[in-house]
C-alpha cells in the first residue's frame, strides 16, 4: 500500500475533484489517493504570476503533510515549485509538465503539448528545455480557452483540443499528444479517439511515475539541488514554513 | 494481471537470471514477469557489431511472442532494436537505457551513466543524445571490467563502480547513478549504500514504466516512426521475419 | 531624471545597505536610485524553497511600489519571479543574473559565475540554459561560503572567489568573471585587480540596463510571456494581489 | 589503383545496378568499383526492423570481403550498420547518409533532405542529430512514394522531388538538395536542372569521400568507438560472424 | 563626460547622417557621440564580400581614432569586424546585431529580426548562433529591399516591415522585434507603434550598452579572444595597419 | 584534370613551399595544384584582426585568378573569408577548418583540434560552431607555440602537438586528431605514429574535398548564402574588387 498526494495549485475545487476522478482511474490498486487544493492561491494558473503564488501554497501544502505520504504529485502543467517542493521532502516529487514528456518518448518518436490560451506557451517552452526534451517536442500548440472554460465547456474544449493535435501531427511531426494543463486530463479519451495517436494526461503520467519511484523505493537525491533549505531565520512567514527554515 | 516480457538480448543464461531476479524484486504484484535470451547471439553486447546481431535475435524473439505479452523491456543499455520492435507490436517497448534516464531526471538535477569498458562510452552518448537528454547527463563513465567479467566478480565491480560513481558526484554535477548495464543491476543497493544518491538500474526502470503504460492503457504511436512495416519481399530471411514483412 | 527600484529580495538589510552602495557608485548622475527588502522573507537565498517565498514577497514589493519608479531591478543571481513582476508592470524589470550574463557577453568569448556554496550551481545552469547563453558559459564555480558569510567575512570571500575566478580562466576559458550572489557586489573591484579580466556584479550591470531600456523608453512586451494576469478571483491572498487579479 | 566495394543492402537487383551506374560516372578513373547485394533481407528499406535485417546482411557482407577492397560505401540513406562495419575492418567504411550531409555543407549554407515515404523522416532526424549537423538542416521532407516505386516510376518521381525540394528552398531556407535514397540517386541532374542549386545522391558523395580517406591513406580510428569486437563466443550465428567474434 | 565613436561600415554618407542622428536621441546628455564612415568601402554591406571590405575598412578607423575615444560602436548589424577590434584597443566595442539581441531579451521572451533582401538572412542565422541567442530568436524574416532602398524609400520599407514583424508575432511567437540594418533605425517609432511590441533599433542599443559599460569602467577582456595582435610584420599593407602589427 | 588553386592566406612563402608539398603528396594524379600566398598581409595569423586582412587579401587572389582555376582551397585554420570567396566564384571554394572536421567524422566518432597559441582556441570553438559539429568535436587543445616557431622548430612542435593529442584521446574522448594550422601539416604522419589514431591536416582534406566537389561537377550553390555581390558603387578600393562590385 502507498500513499500519494496530488496537489492541485489552484484553488478550483470542481478541477480539484475531476483531476482525482481521472487520477483515481487509472493508480494501482494498492494506492490510496489523495487530491486537494492549498488554502489559498488563484481560481486557475496560467501565467507566471500566478504560478508563483500557487506555488508557495503548493509548498506550504507539502510541508504540512510531508509525514503522511510516500509521494507528491504537483497538478499543474507548469510544474510550479516542484524543485522548491524536492528540498523539503526526501520523499519523490513528480510535476505533471515533466511526467507527461518522458512518458510520451517512450510512445513515440516526437510530442507536441496542446494548451490553454496562447500565453501559456512560452512557459511550457521554458519547461521543455529545463527539462532537456526540447529535441523530443515537435511543437506547443495553444487553444483559445482559459483553464475555467475548458471545465465550463469541455465540449468546445475537445474540438479545438482535436484540431490542434491534428494540426501538430500533420504539419509539426508529432507522434503522441501531451494535454497541457490538469484540467484537460479527464479529456483525454475523447481527444485520443479522434486523433488516432497516443494522448497523455500528466496527471495521470505523474501518479503512475510516482508509483514506480515509491516502488523501487527511490526518494529524491539530496547531493545538491535539491538538498534540504540551509537553517535561517525567516521574517513574516508561516509557522510551517518557519519550522522548515529554522530546523534547516 | 499483466504481463511483461524482459528481454535479454545476449545469450547469456546467468545474466538472464540475475536480470530476472531484480527485476521481480520491484514489479507489481500483479505483474506477471518473464525474462528469457534470443536463441542465437553475442554471449555479451559490448559494441555496435554485437548490437546488431543481437538485435535481430531481440526482434525475432519479440515477434514470436508478440501475442502473449503486454508489453516488452529490452535489457541491453544501449537499447539495440528498440525502435524496430517499437514497428512490429502495438504494446509498449521500452529500453533500460532510456527508461533509467528518464527515471532519474525525476530524482536529480543530473545524472550520471557509470559502464562497464571505455569502449561502451561513444555508444551511451549517442543514445543520450537520441534520447534527447544529453543537457541532463552529467558524465558517462567506464569501468575496466567487461560484461562478463562483471557478472564474475561483483566485488571487483562494485569497487570499480563506486569509484566512478563518487567521482561523477564530486566532479561531475552527477546526483543520480544510472548503471550503464544490464548486468549491474543486481549491485544497485550495494553502490547506492556506498555514494548516498539514488542509483538505478534500467531494468527496474524499464519494468516500472511498462507497467504504468500498460496501466494507463496507452500503445506506440503508428503515426510514423513505429508505423508497421510496409509489406514486401524478404529474401534467405527466418519464418518469422517472412510473416512480418509479408503481411505488412 | 528616472527612478529605478532596486529590490534585494531577501530580508538581510545589511546586504540590501551594500548593494545599494555599489550600485550608487555606477548609476547615472540623474538617476534616482531607491534600494529595499521585502517585508517578509528568508534572511538569504541559496535555494528554489528560498527563491519561492523570496519570489512571491518581491511581486508584492512591486506591485505595491509599481506607480512610483520606472524600472525595477531584482538583485538576487537566481533571478526569482523576474518573469512574474513583467507581468504585472509594463516597466522594465531586469534580474541581476540575466544582466550580468549579456554584458560579459560584450566583454569577452565567454564567462564563468562564481558563486556561493555548491548546492547554487544548479540553479545557475538552469538559468544560463533559460537564458539562452549556456554555449557562452564557460562555468559555473562555487565557493564553499554561505551569502551570509561572504556579508560576514569579505576577506575570506575574495580569497575564494579570486581563487575560483582564476581556475575559471586558465582551465575553463572564460574571459569574464560573473558574480554569482548580489552580495559579492562590493567586492568586485577587488577580485578584478587580483584576476586582470572583467569581473561583472550583477546589480551594476542591471541598474545599467534599467537606465538603458528606460531612456530608449522601451517597456516589457505584453504580446504574450508577460501580457498582464488574466481577472480572477484569489482566495486567502493579501490586498495588493487581490488587486492585481481582480483587475486582471 | 584502389578498389571500392559499394554494397546497396537491400536485395533490389536493379536498384543495385542503377547504384553502379550513378557511382561509376563520378568515380576516379583508376578506382575499381564494385557493387552488389547481400545474400539476403528485405527487397527495400524504409523502417527501423528492415533497417535491423540488411543492417546484419552488410555486415556479413563487408566480413566476407573486407581483404578484397580499399573501402566500403554502405548505399543506405539511414546508414545502417556502419558503426558495426567500422569495428569489423580498419578500412573507410562510408554511409551515404553521413557523406551527403558533410558534401552539402560545402556548398551552401543550409541543405535539406527530399526522401521517399512520411516514415523514413524520422529516421534522417535521428540521423541528422547523430552526424551532428541538425543545425545546418533546413528540413527533411517526404514524398508520397516507396523505395520501390521511385524505381519503377522515376518520372512521377522527379515531379514530386522537385515540388518538395523547390519548397524546401522556398520554404525553409535550404541552399543544397541531399537526395534521401540511393535509389534516387540517378535522377538527381534532372532534380538540380530543375530547381537550379546544387542536389547530391549520397552513394556518389560516399564513394568520393572514400577515394578521399584511402588517398590521404587513412583508417577508421580504433581508439573506442570502433575498436574490434571483443573476443566472445557466439551462439548460433554464421561462420563469418562466428570468425569475427572467436578472433576478437 | 565620454566619447562614443559610432562607425557606419559602409560609405553611404546619408545613412550615416541618420545613424547619427537616431543614436544622438537616445544617448545620455554627457556622450559625446561621433557618427562617421570609413574612407573606402562599400555604399552599403549585404554579403560576406562586402563586410569583409567594411570589416577591414572599419578596423582602420577604429585604429586611428583609438586614442580619441571611450567605446566604439560598429552599426552594421552582421557585426563586421568587431572581433577584430576588440583585439586593438583595450576599450568596449560594441557591434549593432548583438546589442539588439541582448536587449530584446530583457524586454520578452523571444525576438525575431526582420532584415533587408532575403540573403542577409543566412549571415544572421550564424551571428544569432554565435552570440549565442539562437534559443531566443524566433525568426529571421527578411524583406524585398536593398539597404539603399530603404534609406531611399522608407514609407515602403515601413509597409514591408510592418508586415513582417507581424508575421513574427503571429506565427513565430516574436515579442520583441530587432530591426535587421543600421539604414532601418530611423524607423522603429513607427514599425512600433503599427505593430504594438518592443521594436530595436541596434545602434541606440549599441550606444546605450557602450555607455553602460563606460559607466561601470569596464574594458574588454584580454585573456585570450581579443588580446592584442602578436607582433609580426605585415607585408603591403598601409601604415595604421603596421603600426599595429609591427608593435604588437 | 582538374586546376586547383590553394591560398596560404598568410605571406610566408617557407609556410607556402611546405604547404604545397603536403597538398600535392596526396593529390590525385591528374590534379594540377598550384600553391600562392596573397600580394599583401600579414605573415602569419592567429588573430581575428589578420584574419580580417589575410581575408580580404584572400578574396582579391581568388578575384584576379577565379578564370583560371577549378576549385579553392583556402589553407588557415580559421577558414578566413570562406564564405566571401564562394560569392564571388561559382567553383567551390574550401577552408582547411571544415574540410578536416568533415573528413574527421569519418573516421572517428569525436574529433580534437590540436593548435597553436592559446588565443587561437576561441577563434576554432566559433569555427565548430559555425560548421555545426560541435557535438563531434570533444576539445581543442593548444600548445605554446606561434605559427612561425611551428615552421621553425618543427621537432619541438611534434613533442607539443603528440602531448596534446594524447591528452585529448585519453581525457577527452577524442578518436581523431584535426591539426589547427596549415604550417602543422607536414608533421601529420610523425604525429599520427606517435598518438596512434588518424591525425588529419586540414590542407590535404580540403584538396581531396575539392577534387571530390569537381569530380561530381558540383559548385556552391547561389540561393541566398553565397549569391553573387549586388551591383554597387565600392569607394577607394583596388580594380579586382571595384570589377566585382560594380558588375554585381
Amino acid at each position: 500500500m502507498m500513499r500519494i498526494l496530488v496537489i492541485n495549485p489552484n484553488t478550483s475545487i470542481e478541477m480539484t475533484a475531476s483531476i482525482d476522478a481521472v487520477a483515481k482511474k487509472y493508480a494501482a490498486a494498492d494506492t490510496v489517493l489523495t487530491t486537494l487544493s492549498p488554502a489559498y492561491g488563484p481560481r486557475s494558473i496560467e501565467c507566471h504570476y500566478e504560478e508563483q503564488i500557487a506555488g508557495l501554497a503548493t509548498i506550504e501544502t507539502v510541508a504540512q503533510l510531508e509525514a503522511e505520504y510516500d509521494a507528491f504529485v504537483i497538478a499543474c502543467y507548469g510544474d510550479p515549485a516542484v524543485d522548491a517542493c524536492r528540498e523539503i521532502t526526501n520523499k519523490p516529487v513528480i510535476g505533471i509538465g515533466e511526467a507527461s514528456m518522458h512518458m510520451a518518448c517512450l510512445l513515440g518518436h516526437k510530442f507536441s503539448i496542446v494548451t490553454v490560451i496562447p500565453r501559456a506557451v512560452p512557459i511550457m517552452e521554458d519547461l521543455a528545455r529545463k527539462i532537456g526534451l526540447e529535441s523530443r517536442c515537435a511543437s506547443i500548440r495553444s487553444t483559445s480557452l482559459t483553464v475555467l472554460e475548458i471545465e465550463a465547456d469541455p465540449d468546445r474544449a475537445v474540438i479545438e483540443m482535436v484540431a490542434e493535435a491534428k494540426a501538430a501531427i500533420a504539419q509539426d511531426g508529432a507522434e503522441v499528444i501531451c494535454l497541457g494543463c490538469a484540467g484537460m486530463g479527464p479529456l483525454d479519451d475523447r481527444v485520443q479517439d479522434a486523433v488516432g495517436v497516443p494522448v497523455l494526461d500528466g496527471t495521470v503520467c505523474a501518479v503512475l511515475l510516482a508509483q514506480s519511484a515509491v516502488a523501487y523505493r527511490k526518494s529524491t537525491s539530496k547531493a545538491a539541488a535539491y538538498a534540504p533549505p540551509g537553517k535561517k531565520e525567516l521574517v513574516g512567514c508561516s509557522p510551517v514554513l518557519n519550522r522548515i527554515s529554522l530546523n534547516g
